[in-house]
């Protein structure tokens, strides 16, 4: 028979993912609004938002209760540290995507740029390393987990790249300031994202292995 | 004769005071690297924030051990995971102000705006709720954290106006925009550090009065 708390933790294991499903839906739907200038999409991710809110309010106090009445031993424990600390990037997630729905609203009625910038790309690794830290988590894939992280300063680079075109676009035409900013401010909330997923990735490392990999050269110092 | 499990928790509150003063200090010198334009004070805030990275990583171990080892009960185990949230606040603080130190470093041989915008009233008020949200922590004062919720609006008000302002110097005179763009970010990052502060007092109130005060609108639906 499954021990009781293995129930729990099960419990806790199927709402986090449920969760993430939602933002990562929330992700995927922003990047909608902004390439089909869609504004029904747009207010969907605002909607969804406050689910998710709920969502790490739940998480949060289920992990609080087994914390509080059982005593998770060394690997439950770590498993359920880890939940919190993933919980807290995925709310953060789909704060940002909320931000990218907002900044969708004002180029809703705007024509497109004269200059073309890979955000659907630097969307598409996004969205890549959000997936992937999270299969990371549910098959305990240290190796996978790892990937994400290198995967990181390629979206690092993808980002210096549209900041410095849409820098490109303002200075030389100042009709484009308004729309280049928005998609700027876009571009930001996307590379967030990937320093979340990078987060998510980091807590399955400790998860799976027991160590932590956080700031490799505050450990070498 | 003190309660060994005491002795632990305070030792790691003395961690995390020792950890929020290393970034109040760091912000104080990003917001003064800017005005002052100096190249010093911003090399010094990417020094500090190796020392805060491991600070987080002492943190997390010595709250896990005591999790693992002790059996903490209610509110010493509110205590742990109000830490542990507001350790990784406060780290996030600090890559906030590496990333305004950052954004000082192009603007640093250059001559300031034309347009005038109150980054310091920014920085100021962002600060106070810095300092506010960690003695309510100390002092578990569940009045102050709340009277830090209220400050976050005075704070992306303040936001929205510079960007306004910035904006539309952009559009006016498009030599400013690789400038006012950079002050940008560094209001953003200000605004950014508000909501950890906001986080941090959020951490507080569930701390002292057991009760979770995140997301208000996800509560009433």
């Amino acid at each position: 028979m499954e021990r009781r708390l293995d129930q729990d933790l099960n419990r806790i294991r199927q709402s986090l993912l449920r969760m993430a499903g939602t933002v990562e839906e929330m992700v995927a739907r922003a990047t909608q609004a902004l390439l089909d200038r869609n504004a029904e999409l747009q207010r969907e991710v605002v909607r969804q938002d406050r689910e998710v809110d709920q969502m790490e309010i739940d998480i949060d106090e289920a992990c609080h209760s087994v914390l509080s009445r059982k005593q998770p031993a060394a690997g439950d424990l770590r498993f359920l540290v880890a939940v919190m600390k993933i919980n807290s990037d995925l709310e953060r997630i789909g704060d940002s995507a909320v931000n990218i729905a907002h900044s969708v609203e004002p180029l809703l009625a705007q024509a497109p740029l004269p200059t073309r910038v890979d955000l659907p790309l630097l969307s598409q690794r996004v969205q890549e390393m959000v997936r992937d830290s999270l299969n990371a988590f549910v098959r305990r894939d240290a190796r996978l987990a790892s990937a994400v992280l290198a995967s990181d300063d390629e979206v690092d680079g993808l980002y210096r790249q549209i900041f410095r075109e849409l820098l490109t676009a303002m200075i030389e035409d100042p009709t484009t300031v308004t729309r280049a900013l928005h998609l700027l401010l876009i571009a930001r909330n996307f590379e967030r994202i990937a320093d979340h997923a990078t987060n998510v990735a980091e807590d399955v490392i400790y998860f799976v292995e027991g160590k932590d990999v956080r700031h490799p050269s505050a450990e070498t110092r």
